[in-house]
């Protein structure tokens, strides 16, 4: 799927690490949503409040998972998933082009 | 307005400049398309095809615009328009977030 079709896009971005991190909020019919984003290099620590599902579109990063110590390498596209309430790590390395979908289970 | 409703939203990003400028495009029922972008700090040069409105939500930048000599400045919100076929320069001093419409006019 290269579009998602008749959603909401809120205009407003949301920026984090001053603009290294930004994205853009899609709302589903469904009452979902998603958000388009962009990493620039550099280290990183997010907190989720739900489940996400990250998929890379784009980029070279690598990723520690909350509870493991190993890192994980994305060089390209891939997945990966992190549960709600849980810190998790990135590492950026090439600038990365991704959609996280937030769920509820 | 503060989102775009019924719209489609295209899932790979548009990257310029090594990731300092991204946008996502927008694509509208009547066949519009506007893009929402972040610009960090640093020092650009866009050309356009088509007719530009640049609405600035959010940053501090100036603009030069086609065969003017003279620097606007914009902090906050503002907009300004650069015609086809043309060349614009941009300083930005704080990460911008904006969105660009495409006019045939």
């Amino acid at each position: 799927m290269s579009q998602f079709d008749q959603v909401s896009v809120v205009k407003q971005a949301n920026i984090y690490f001053d603009g290294k991190v930004t994205s853009r909020t899609v709302k589903f019919a469904d009452g979902t949503r998603k958000t388009l984003g962009i990493m620039l290099p550099g280290e990183y620590e997010f907190g989720t409040d739900q489940k996400e599902v990250m998929e890379i579109l784009a980029g070279e990063l690598t990723v520690q998972l909350p509870g493991s110590e190993e890192w994980i390498s994305i060089s390209g596209t891939g997945e990966f998933t992190v549960p709600a309430n849980a810190k998790f790590k990135l590492k950026v390395t090439q600038v990365a082009d991704y959609v996280c979908s937030y769920l509820d289970a």
